[in-house]
């Protein structure tokens, strides 16, 4: 049913026992060519102590010290675990090399996690060891499916990339194949002919458990229609990234698309289950897993509140159609979870397992990923459980066209603007600003699309012609949603080491021409 | 069953149809004394054109311009008709003294309005008839209850008062006596022996009715009791002030509070008139009317979304108590609706009736009032109809203890911080920070009530005690809710007319002895 990552999980547990050799004791030595920085990263070193694969695999936890190697070079690393943004995942590498979980986790393959990961260099890897690291790994990202050339890669592995900001603005409805893309794995490869794909649900409390292929489930409930908007938590990054660099793919505006999904109510699946409608559960949570694994074979796993997931208006659907087609491979098939509202982060995809518990899911993406911090948090001392994982979204909006730089030519004086706006939780959109004098004074601009105050889930489109003689504006946009919430003028005071929830004011700068 | 009102809204139809005097032209007059700032309002001008009662009530209407009197003084108003923030209601005066309308809607008696009025000033009224406006005009509010001295109080008559901050951080529940007050009109004062009272439930498109008294209300529903925090729209409108003066009673932070409401569920009341949970209806409304009445016999009456109504986690109920007594008349005595996570003005008080219906109530208060809208709107070009009615309100932060202003004594050179935060829609608060440096860096303060994520509608209070060495300091705190949504920095870029949700940070200024 998978292809491709299986290899990739075997092999990471592969290099992570493959070497036993005698201990040898590091001794402190300081690198003598070059500084961390000026030198290429993994380059040897001249006059670094020089350690073998084995003398590695002797320093795989912190009683030892962790080492991991990349190309030729040794780092200790073990102060920097604690700042790890993926949690102690990164004991998957203690004693051997980095490079086959970075080839998997691509997003560290970065000049800036080079130069950090040069700062903890000890030695050099024995002489013609460097390639045994990739010996047996093939590229589990081999079988990922083709993509539309118009879309901006962030990464190409794990694939993420978004769409141009220009294109989003024409459609309500986001083309599937311009849609945006966010993995964190491979991108499985159901073969539903196989038989092999099925979805189970259990409940912790009933001890009750269901199983259904695609076909069951869609014969034995209803269908249901959502037109919802999903956004991923890091949208808009790049922004917040003029701040203070933050960790994550640097998005711009076009991690979000607005599509119809069709597929089934969770909670008719939930209330076949035996779940109830009941003030005691409703705290508990609804956990979701993909058939996307990491190298340990975990699934990504996240979870949403029961609540949501019993509410009649919540809408939260076990998608099979998206745009009236069947799902795409990059989009989940054969079946995602749309959590209408919420962060794309709980719209599990390739979903192949449900469970309902009294406790929120412990997965490392529910749990160490996807929060929000004051301005003055940092990874030194970054306590993750005080922060509630991101599940219904704050308000926001962007100026899609023109895009921050451009020339534009004035038509009869004025400047046309475009773009969309979105609150999470079905708050509608009831007003979008624009300024072009830095806040002295606001103009209303033209909602495109319609808007309910409640159960709102798709974004609306607005657009602006606003007179001006300057030759050059900044323009400043800000949404207000039914609940009268609105966004923070900056980025400065929502900044967040992890770059999420990057919802203060759009503001680009533009020429113009006049006509 | 009423008493005062009834009486006031006879005398504001007796004023109205009094005076049918012949028609006087007006001469178009300049006032020859003093400027209209300079001058005691209402005084009498020598100079100007000497107009008599039946003069005024020729123009009664916009066809001969809208003429009123108050005191000495003659005013035309024609211009002002369409500025005023009472709507049309001001229509009521046409022709006649303003005073008798001003004694009931007492928050046009300050320094101001009159000098507002004075600058339509175009004449005397005839020497002798000034006190004629009062004749058989009682106190409408000789009636109203005693209340607590240590409220704050922003008007008399009406009767409108706030709790001083320091005393509401001091309980988590808001003892009844010390919780704010808003009234529009004077208390009705209900004599549930004496039979009158009864609840009226209707349904347009059922065409069904329920009438009930308190007790068969009680008897025929399971109680239900929520705690919940109230908070008037205009909280904080002092602060807002500072930017730009708005128009409304001058609240500082006192004008919310935390109780528990106890009575029996709307849902159940509607079930049994046959309303059904559909997605037909959810976007249809629900109307209560109160006993409190304008001059018009028009009560005061506004309306929630059916959706919230009939949501079974919604917690809407009809209140008979209020921590654990039976309600006070100031706070709706027999009955009044509590819609948790939603603004003051929908938790209608004194409830007589209650419609479901397919709009919204067509109520001053629903439809021109208690709106918001963009900085640069103003009360001439305004379009009441373009905001929705607030329902949910954002999120909100207050520093309690020390005040603005205040000089505090350090403790082992640290600063103690106790304020509240609250978020509307159940969102629960999971964060308050506190800036020190106008917000370089943050602390995270500690939050010393239980919050959930969602159905939260209490309140938290939080404290901090923070380090400081300066000898004066300005202190911001801002919350984040459960959607993660945040205050905006400032009152400017909300900032609206009607001075309502003011949630920009709280920011006060302190000087601080060392220890």
């Amino acid at each position: 049913m998978l292809s491709g990552l299986g290899a990739a999980a075997a092999a990471g547990f592969y290099y992570y026992t493959k070497y036993n050799l005698p201990k040898v004791l590091a001794l402190e030595n300081k690198v003598k060519e070059g500084t961390a920085s000026e030198r290429e990263p993994g380059s040897y070193v001249d006059g670094l102590p020089v350690y073998s694969s084995g003398d590695l695999a002797k320093h795989a936890d912190e009683s030892t010290g962790v080492w991991v190697s990349y190309k030729s070079g040794v780092y200790d690393i073990t102060h920097f675990i604690k700042s790890h943004p993926g949690g102690n995942k990164i004991l998957l590498g203690a004693g051997v090399s980095v490079e086959p979980f970075w080839n998997l986790y691509a997003i560290h393959k970065q000049p800036n996690t080079l130069a950090l990961l040069e700062e903890y260099r000890i030695g050099n890897l024995t002489k013609g060891e460097e390639a045994d690291a990739m010996i047996n790994m093939s590229d589990p990202y081999a079988n990922d499916p083709q993509r539309h050339p118009v879309l901006t890669i962030r990464t190409k592995k794990p694939f993420n990339a978004e769409t141009p900001t220009s294109l989003l603005v024409e459609n309500f409805i986001t083309p599937t194949e311009f849609f945006y893309v966010r993995h964190h794995f491979p991108v499985p490869d159901v073969d539903l002919s196989s038989g092999d794909y099925s979805l189970e649900i259990i409940s912790d409390d009933e001890k009750k458990g269901l199983s259904l292929n695609l076909d069951q489930l869609k014969t034995a409930y209803a269908s249901h229609s959502v037109t919802a908007s999903l956004q991923c938590s890091g949208n808009r990054r790049s922004e917040m990234n003029r701040t203070k660099p933050t960790k994550g793919l640097e998005w711009a505006q076009g991690a979000m698309g607005n599509a119809v999904w069709k597929g089934v109510r969770l909670r008719d699946v939930l209330l076949d289950l035996g779940i109830k409608d009941s003030d005691e559960n409703e705290h508990w949570h609804v956990e979701f897993e993909g058939l996307d694994i990491d190298p340990t074979s975990a699934p990504y796993a996240v979870s949403i509140p029961l609540s949501k997931a019993m509410d009649p208006r919540g809408d939260v659907i076990l998608a099979y159609e998206m745009n009236g087609e069947t799902l795409t491979r990059d989009h989940g098939f054969p079946l995602r979870v749309v959590v209408p509202g919420t962060t794309g982060a709980r719209w599990v995809k390739w979903l192949t397992r449900i469970e309902v518990a009294r406790n929120e899911s412990q997965s490392h993406w529910q749990q160490n990923d996807y929060k929000s911090f004051n301005p003055s948090s940092d990874w030194d001392k970054v306590d993750f459980s005080t922060a509630p994982a991101i599940q219904e979204m704050p308000v926001t909006s962007v100026v899609c066209d023109p895009q921050d730089g451009e020339t534009v030519e004035l038509k009869d004086g004025k400047l046309k603007l475009k773009g969309y706006a979105w609150s999470g939780g079905g708050r509608g959109v009831v007003r979008v600003d624009i300024s072009l004098d830095s806040g002295k004074t606001w103009h209303v601009a033209e909602l495109l699309d319609p808007v309910k105050l409640s159960r709102q889930w798709a974004w609306t489109r607005w657009q602006a012609n606003l007179p001006v003689t300057a030759k050059e504006t900044e323009v400043w946009v800000r949404a207000v949603d039914a609940s009268y919430n609105t966004q923070p003028e900056g980025m400065e005071h929502i900044w967040n080491m992890r770059g999420v929830l990057a919802v203060g004011y759009h503001k680009i700068k533009v020429s113009l021409k006049a006509d």
